[in-house]
């Protein structure tokens, strides 16, 4: 953790100067077990979606609760990158690695859509039920010393997913990963003009079917591969996130 | 594993053309319990730094040893791509992704140096001292459908390291990762032409001292980041490799 994050409910009061973990939250344990923080000390903390700032270890109660105070920055952190990813529902161990590293990495959205060749039963994993994949991105956010978290979508086929995105991002450049039917790779297809905001789809482990292809561009989605070597799913999410920031002219 | 690979010391003749594997041997275990193959069916087979093929399961016998013949084809994958990893010793754990993934996405060499901020201790891990390392290699080459294995060094100091590159690839274009005194993206350095061969450098997690800074301008590296967000290693390895793969037309 580069940054320890908090959230509106971590605070009583409306001006966020103060709040109290209890001794069992993680970013308590962190701040005493791994930054060796005593009272008085300070740390890098962040508030999700708003400004990073400086905390202080204020105290340790005798039930070992910790009370914190905080001093926020007047800016906030710039807005992420604008690259949207669809990713045909995979593994939920597959999903969190990609929840964690796209973050990181800088997304403003990631659509996990149910796909031909994706397990039902994944979209009933405790990662999505529990709220848990929450986690992961404040994870990946706190990697990269970010206060800001995408939007995540996980409930949706891919014809509803296309089109919500036909209607909330109807000009963004959209190309699909396909190492099967692409005649092109994705550095040259991301290549022409014009560098605007990307939509990125990736099939589930398996991969797309004839079907999901054709709904892929009739939504107006290019083909594109990642050379000849094939990828894990994680993986592939990563390079494919770092070829459209590189055209962005970001990484 | 979307190949099954394996290595002269698996046959007992030249002609390669037949192998016993014992019961608990993890391809044996892949191909009778994940591909579910019986005798007679086939799955695709490699030699490492060698051909594919296709493998046919021969029989198994009373003690659960497992026979195969082979059949491979006349032409070899082609040669890696010419990309060279330098990386501050890491983490085992970090080392382990570095080693998979690395190899997946395609590279010739990785070199594990000895860096300032690097704990020598970790160069007494198992992962090294065992030969375990080797299993991260053909496991990322098995993902990737590949044959070829990258070189790997892990006892040299940087100096070493830099020492042996200038003599072994004095004309490749040398660039270092380095968040904190980079002029430019790693995206914007590797657009300027030639598409030559390129050595990559990462610190290790903890990053470069100025010392080691002065030793790779001497070396000719230039320095480049990779954005304004803070990446794990591993990630920053998968962007830098798939950059530079990207400028050489590969991905």
């Amino acid at each position: 953790m580069n940054l320890i994050l908090f959230t509106p409910d971590d605070f009583s009061t409306a001006s966020r100067d103060a709040a109290t973990l209890a001794k069992n939250d993680a970013r308590a344990a962190h701040i005493i077990g791994v930054l060796r923080r005593k009272p008085g000390d300070t740390f890098d903390a962040g508030l999700v979606n708003g400004p990073r700032g400086k905390g202080t270890l204020s105290g340790i109660a005798s039930d070992g609760a910790v009370s914190l105070a905080f001093a926020w920055d007047k800016t906030e952190p710039p807005p992420l990158p604008p690259v949207t990813l669809v990713i045909g529902l995979p593994r939920p161990q597959t999903a969190r690695k990609i929840l964690n590293e796209a973050t990181a990495l800088g997304v403003s959205e990631m659509h996990f859509a149910a796909t031909a060749r994706g397990e039902p039963s994944y979209a009933q994993s405790t990662l999505w039920t529990t709220g848990e994949y929450r986690r992961h991105l404040e994870a990946g956010a706190a990697q990269a010393f970010c206060t800001r978290i995408p939007r995540i979508e996980f409930l949706n086929t891919l014809d509803e997913t296309l089109a919500s995105l036909a209607r909330d991002r109807p000009s963004a450049r959209r190309v699909a990963l396909d190492n099967y039917e692409s005649p092109a790779s994705l550095g040259e297809c991301l290549a022409a003009p014009p560098k605007s905001p990307a939509i990125l789809a990736l099939g589930s482990e398996r991969g797309w079917t004839a079907d999901e292809r054709d709904r892929l561009r009739a939504a107006h989605f290019a083909f594109a591969h990642l050379g000849p070597r094939v990828l894990r799913l994680e993986t592939a999410v990563v390079s494919a996130v770092t070829l459209a920031l590189a055209h962005m002219g970001r990484m």
